[in-house]
């Protein structure tokens, strides 16, 4: 019965949402649970290609009523520790929308360009369009977080950026973006087998750096990094939500839930024709009499 | 038999590319054709599901191997009169790829800022970087298109424009940017039928122009500014293809099809490693012991 009930999902938003002002401890969350939706891989994987044909109609609607001025847009934001699977949620949920409306950018290690001008630089360049889904792999966020750990800038530069970052998200909720912020949760030893993993296998060399195994040293600064992060920018207008990712399935579900049940609140609209439709279909019709 | 040999495909580049140096008349083009591969929408569908497993894969190649200095990328440049699906075929073919390795860019009516600058600086800013595939629905050609067409600018001055296009692609050629370029070919008929789809159905009037029933009356002036394109940039660097698309499935099969054959040439590679694998594992299963 506790099963059946775990397994009904109202509004998985409330459940992975961090409430704003709450002090997070990661160690309290499960990296492996499944606190709602489908219990097993099969039915994880069934669940995701049941919300495909939606959340690329909603896309649709979305990218449609910004033709007529809807400046409503999505942006997604992913973050997580190495491993994590930032890149393989947007391969399988950013993968069932409509790639042309979509607009994904991964930040990695800042341009010497980049690093001459304020963190929030680089990010303003790339937010989505209207009627658009922006996806980020790592974000402004990188800027409290392997800066912090690894002390790239003062302390009392960092420090100062948690509200500028809620104030700079709070400009951005004024303007029409619906920001969606995804904590991937993995545990240590999940990186752990992963890292691994990509060891064992030639075609994944690539996604490998030995850099990655000295980063695991700083595994709990991290996890403190990120604890900071959650409890302190996880506002009304913009929260973080906590995603259990050792399944990759439900991740994946997960986010795509998290998408759909986002898009349904906006349900945007085809817009009405500005144009006399009789007419011209009369037009239309004329060129062949 | 005659269809059986039809449906067999060993290289349908060379079936569809327009030889370099050849006078097109596009009245020679049957829309309607499907000159190799399936020739029913089932089997169509079909063979393009098939084909997706290998394209991702191809892909993935191709951008792993640009993390160990591979300079190759892809650009799929798709033209066509309105109503002939470039906006579909992205949906449904570049759709089979991972989102984040393509970088896709719509080119509408020129920015203010754009008509001050020479018309390729605006597609210099959108090329594709090393190891992604780039997609352009319209491109550079709508500089001797539309404004051909419409003489928003002197002949004297877009006529010199298809010698600077094939410059500016040799270029593209020699800086491993492997240019496919897509002319979707569809009857004045078929454009009637889906200008009328689009106003019998309130989902749809987003998509229509009263705009586009004028542009009707152009029709063989784009027909021929079109042929003149095909005749004057299909290059052995950048060739033109041209793809019979009244038919949705059978202009996405081919679409599809030719970006394999292109990919499955390029033949990228997953990188060796640049690291000490077996040292890397001891150091990983150190952490345990």
């Amino acid at each position: 019965m506790a099963k059946d009930k775990k397994a009904r999902v109202d509004d998985l938003r409330e459940l992975l949402r961090v409430a704003p002002g709450r002090q997070v401890d990661l160690a309290a969350y499960d990296a492996r649970a499944t606190p709602a939706g489908p219990q097993k891989k099969a039915a994880g994987r069934e669940a995701i290609a049941a919300m495909g044909a939606e959340l690329a109609h909603l896309q649709e609607r979305l990218y449609a009523a910004s033709t007529a001025g809807d400046r409503r847009r999505l942006l997604l934001v992913l973050q997580g520790i190495d491993t994590s699977g930032k890149g393989g949620t947007v391969k399988h949920v950013i993968g069932l929308f409509n790639p042309s409306g979509c607009r994904i950018r991964a930040f990695k290690q800042p341009t010497d360009e980049e690093r001459k001008h304020h963190f929030l630089w680089r990010i303003r360049k790339e937010l989505p369009e209207a009627g658009e889904i922006g996806i980020f792999d790592r974000s402004h966020y990188e800027d409290v977080l392997i800066v912090r750990v690894h002390e790239l800038v003062p302390k009392d530069v960092w420090s100062g950026r948690y509200d500028e970052i809620n104030r700079f998200e709070q400009s951005l909720a004024d303007d029409g973006v619906t920001v969606v912020k995804c904590f991937l949760h993995i545990s240590k030893d999940k990186q752990h087998e992963r890292l691994l993993a990509r060891l064992d296998n030639p075609d994944k060399y690539w996604k490998f750096n030995p850099g990655d195994i000295e980063e695991r040293q700083h595994w709990d600064d991290y996890q403190a990094a990120y604890a900071e992060v959650l409890s302190r920018c996880s506002t009304p207008q913009a929260p973080w939500y906590v995603i259990p990712a050792d399944r990759k399935w439900y991740r994946n579900w997960a986010v795509s839930r998290l998408l759909l049940e986002q898009l349904r609140e906006l349900d945007p609209r085809y817009p009405e024709a500005d144009f006399d439709v009789a007419a011209c279909r009369e037009r239309l019709l004329a060129e062949r009499s």
